[in-house]
């Protein structure tokens, strides 16, 4: 975690801060509200949480990491919540194992409220009423834990949605989301100039984790990349094409996942939600079960979905560095992607103007690239506990840019490193083709 | 199912019918009320199942196979529950997975136990109102539903002991459990003639099931059996002398099971809910974690277990021949064993009198026998659908006699056979020495 | 193990007994010689050994149970050989794990060949040497030591099956085996009178196992035997008639393997070593691929098929008591029953006349019945190590009965109890139907 | 692929390749001499392959790449090798599944010897016999499977030290194998000036394989490598600091490998080979068990295992680039390093000079690199099938470097990239530390 923001100077800076917490942390409750107790308690994988430990664990950060060492005689809301909504900090101590969270109906969700009102009371009293000289050198964590609580809100999103497609009535999350219909553009190239450029965040311009840093330079040859991701109908034509049953179209490990069945919940060669009937595809989405729309990104691609798909396309994917100097290059904060404040849940056909060619950098859907998520030279993990954030995922996983339909109001930027292994897609990850200059 | 009991003649009969119905259905509702919805859903291993799911099966069956066939224009609750409560019958058609039925967040409770209302409603309505000539052959049908449910509720408190013990604050299914202390009489025995007699149950002399049938005469030579069920101060003394860690006590399989592990749930060499502390042992009950009762019947034992305990005790496990004969010649109906309605839900020292020499013959815990769970001769499973019942299971599968503490009332007599595989021990399953006569 | 007949007596005596073990020693050998060094070492599964380490284990036998104890400064041949060669006698010390013993190259073949004529000769030099009275005590030690190679010989043969048709090539064990064709009699049912009497083993009578004792009195109701074993013709009736596909045909667990995949080596829905090709069925045998052969005897069936295809053909499999007072009844120890010396290593049609309208009841296949394998009234397992021979293996496997056509000479009798669990079928095991008496 | 060297032009460019092919070709038989044929087909995990199916599948590769498709007639030596002796190549069509190499006691090793001299004599006269302008465009298909049986040669040897420590006997490879006693330098760093480089292949200078193009420049950092890997003595300072049950030291997936039991072959917390007896660490080689070289570089480490010890000497592993650079810049080709042809076959202290401050860069371990094994930028497989050798491994594979004591003569350079998953440790595999410059 690195932040070099000012902290809050006087009661105005106190007060904003104050108010970003009461932001995010509302949000949380605001995204469960939807959902019943039986629903915010299951665990449809290992990989997934269910909603209710995403509300304590996010809150037993604060808890762990803010108040106890820091507000005289606090006293913990439960002796025992230290030890079942530790995520995987080795160095607080031990855990319930992971894929159990799915056991817990106790704490029953009621007391997890009351664990998060506890939290956010004391918290707030800690902001408010803390000299400033205690409590300045404490912000850079306090913005952590927010941080780290949005994380937790597009999981919350990605792991519900699992759990209610893993049943039989595949019930919506929401009944009432909109749908917005569209055209996706015609596929066609963007080209970028190599050379030497700089990559990766400057904690001064503003929060960024860890992983982000340092900023340095990398060389990169001409590329280019596409002007949008990939669609349902260009996924479809893979299909038709019988994709899923060539080996040569896949990575060695990724065909050895097609033979095990890939991803599907329903045993289909397709993305994990795709679900055929009779006439056709549907595919469950946040919303419940809809007709596919071939307009929008695909999503809910693994990696080796999206390698193949790229090779079928005659492309590949593109490195970290050519995907994130193309966003800085293109990025404009005042456009209006689609993330979570748009309220759709689902990506969909872009809505606005492109920038210098590109459409949807951001949001919709997460885009892998070929880069394995590895310390950027001369990264050094945060002390403390919290060092643990990133860096010990730091093998075997992919890293992807851009965000989705799901993250959070102000959670991404082009620097932002989001990684998962290769054979997962319960995230909305997608593509976005590149190819070398010619 | 075999049922010869006389059907309901005239309104008298329908009046027992109806309140027999009454009181099974209202039970299930009873157990289930000291759980949240949460607490119903969870399912912590595939054995289990969540007490929502015992609810809506258990309905399941009479809207399956009593009211659909038989109640003309019949509305079925909800189409897909057929799909989700049925439990195993392959003739009534595709189910859900058995060890995902804990990710069935939807239906909620709400809309089981409106199901169950539902359902209740048009029994009720069923039994009160069909002529007595399309009813009482019906009616041996809706007496096996009874007992189905019956053996449901049973499974139900063995469940949610199970997915309560799973959890780190082990909390109570029932915090206001009484406990009846007491001594365990000395271990001596009782002896019994050998020669030839009668087991099974005669249809005509009340309710059972398939598998208890037909009666037949079998020989067996003398033997004696123990006064009482091996107490957990013996298997106390079995791991003081290190009988985990001994093949010689052990089959060949049980003891593959020892070194897989056991069943105990936080890894000791003990039965499943033994749970040490710095001082001595404690038992998780469903009145919460308790110090052993030393002079109490060992529960939760597995085949491996008991068989191995007994090896120890220089003795063997009883065949169902030896023990259904004792059985019979010592139950008093009159007794009072502790099983369901006597409100312990755990199994504890004798309250009562030795009949014939012999304590807790019925009650306090299954006694596992050496016999495996197979065919009488001149089996038939019955009819229908409803003939997948028992006989479906007759392999790999030991025969247990004479309930127990969760048992519920009018639910066991002398040749009632449960069965379960040899390492399964989440039932209140104990043991009951035997030796041949010298 | 139980052995009453007369220890060997002056000169005449020890000649018999030397000649009998080079005969059973010198079958071993001759077994094995069709086979090259490399396929004496492959393990294909877990259940199956390599013949190198049948080779070696027999030997193990005599010199740990035999010779280490009884003869003074004997020198094991070589000193890890114990550890190696247990199978798995735990009162005799660690030993190399089962699945691993296809990785032993070492020690290589002719090592073994060396310790096998190092421990023959120990052991003809013990027995022709030893002073009566201490030969005359150990002479059933070393007549269990013959049996117990006699039952790694015919593992021998379907083990090396199994491992031959592991392989791409198929290969034959023996390239010159003969086939002898001929015609299976109708199906017809032959009766049997019920009624007390008695089976079990009398050691008085000659050499048995310990599980085949006490002789002792049952009861069984009249019933009817079939007059032959299933065919393969019926077999393929069942095929055709979709019987794997069937879920009421099958017992619960049998349904479940079916669904995991079964037991065919190609993946087919047929008996483990059904081959189909473009025009029909073909069959892997020691001899190698050859056309099915519908008369002869179906056999690698598991109990699960076999049970399956007894309810396909309306009847049932035998209980162990009814099989063994038939065979007692029918048995002339004068026929000539197609076993290991008959030299066709294969089930075929029946090549003499019935006994009592009884066909085979003896050699071609193990015979599955209905009973568990399960400790006779009064067992007692013999003290020492050798009480690990049998007793300890008395859960979850069925009975077979009456040997195959892979079954050594004076290997076989009535009383004989071999023992397999009921998703095993790599042996020569089929089906001879039963039913009750009408 | 890449081969840009001159074909032979004229009998004297025949002439050299001839006598290459025979040197190679040979050498593999010389390595395989000392096994016998039981050795030869043993498969200890399913990562290794047996040592006759690598004398088969190295054969194949000329037999299915070079032979079939050109010499005309060309009658492959058996109709069913193809598919047996298949390694990966989907192209070419459906192969033995891998994990069951071990199982192929047919063909047997003569007539694998065979099989190899029936190629190597049709490869011979057709390179003696064809006319230049045909055989010079497929020089470099012929040398690329010289490389490609090199590759096999160092696996056979890592392979076969795998399946004889699995065996309780430890059986040497060879017991002949000499030992070169030395001291490692004391620990200390040699440090290299950052800036814009080029690395990789460039195919004109000679063979590599088309994972190592195209050479391209990067950009570094500076950076200082360690001037040895990291030493035995090292790793026992980790281990008596208990570094294997310290979770901080550790990746995440790392730890949960450790968790798992790590890779060593008799369960200690220690490289795979290391083993405790009474008095201290032994270690297996190939020339059987001895005791543990405090002085050799430590190998047989997994990536897991080489981040941790980096991490606990406060050190990290060098990228692929930085190695890369380094390497070239002190790579002495008139060295003598410690490969395959020093007759070692294990790592041992330094024999000869430090080049530029580095010792042993190339030889005695392969060096973990932090890179992953990806495509290089503009990286293009080779057409065909043999465009399956490299490009479709590149994903959750790290890189590494420098060749090791099992690596044949004219195997390694520094472009070279070798790749295995994290988790894997049983090849030669060792650490270089690297740090930042400060």
């Amino acid at each position: 975690m690195t932040e070099a923001a000012p902290a809050p100077a006087g009661d105005d800076g106190r007060e904003r801060l104050l108010r970003r917490i009461g932001a995010v942390r509302d949000l949380s409750k605001l995204l469960a509200a939807p959902l019943s107790p039986e629903d915010q308690q299951v665990q449809s994988m290992a990989d997934t949480s269910p909603t209710k430990w995403h509300l304590a664990h996010t809150t037993w950060f604060f808890e762990t990491f803010v108040l106890a060492p820091n507000v005289a005689d606090y006293a913990p809301f439960h002796p025992d919540y230290g030890y079942l909504f530790n995520s995987y900090y080795e160095a607080v101590g031990p855990r319930h194992a992971r894929p159990r969270r799915g056991l817990l109906t106790r704490p029953p969700l009621a007391d997890v409220m009351r664990y998060r009102a506890h939290v956010d009371d004391a918290l707030s009293r800690f902001v408010a009423e803390t000299p400033a000289e205690v409590l300045n050198p404490l912000v850079p964590l306090i913005v952590l834990g927010l941080h780290h609580e949005q994380q937790h809100q597009e999981l919350l999103l990605t792991d519900i949605k699992h759990a209610l497609a893993s049943q039989p009535l595949l019930p919506a999350y929401r009944g009432d989301l909109p749908v917005r219909p569209g055209k996706a553009p015609g596929l066609s190239w963007v080209e970028f100039m190599g050379g030497e450029h700089e990559i990766g965040a400057d904690p001064a311009s503003g929060f960024c984790f860890d992983n982000e840093t340092p900023r340095r330079a990398v060389l990169t040859a001409p590329f280019e990349l596409a002007n949008r991701p990939v669609t349902n109908a260009e996924v479809l034509a893979f299909i038709e094409a019988n994709g899923y049953a060539m080996p040569m179209l896949w990575l060695a490990d990724g065909w050895a996942w097609v033979q095990a069945g890939g991803a599907n919940l329903w045993g289909e060669a397709a993305p994990m939600y795709w679900r055929s009937d009779g006439d056709g595809w549907g595919e469950f989405t946040l919303g419940g079960l809809r007709a596919l729309d071939p307009e929008a990104p695909a999503s809910h691609l693994s990696y080796f979905e999206a390698d193949a798909i790229a090779r079928f396309m005659e492309a590949r994917l593109p490195t970290e560095a050519e995907w994130e100097l193309a966003c800085a290059l293109t990025y404009r904060p005042g456009a209006n992607p689609n993330l979570m404040a748009a309220g759709l849940l689902h990506p969909g056909p872009p809505a606005g103007e492109a920038s210098r060619g590109l459409y949807q950098i951001l949001g919709d859907v997460w885009e892998w690239t070929a880069s394995a998520y590895a310390p950027y030279p001369g990264f050094k993990a945060a002390p403390g506990a919290v060092g643990e954030y990133n860096g010990k995922f730091m093998v075997s996983q992919l890293v992807l840019k851009g965000g989705s339909c799901a993250t959070p109001p102000g959670h991404i930027r082009p620097s932002y490193r989001n990684f998962f292994y290769p054979g997962q897609s319960w995230q909305f990850s997608g593509v976005r083709l590149a190819r070398d200059s010619s």
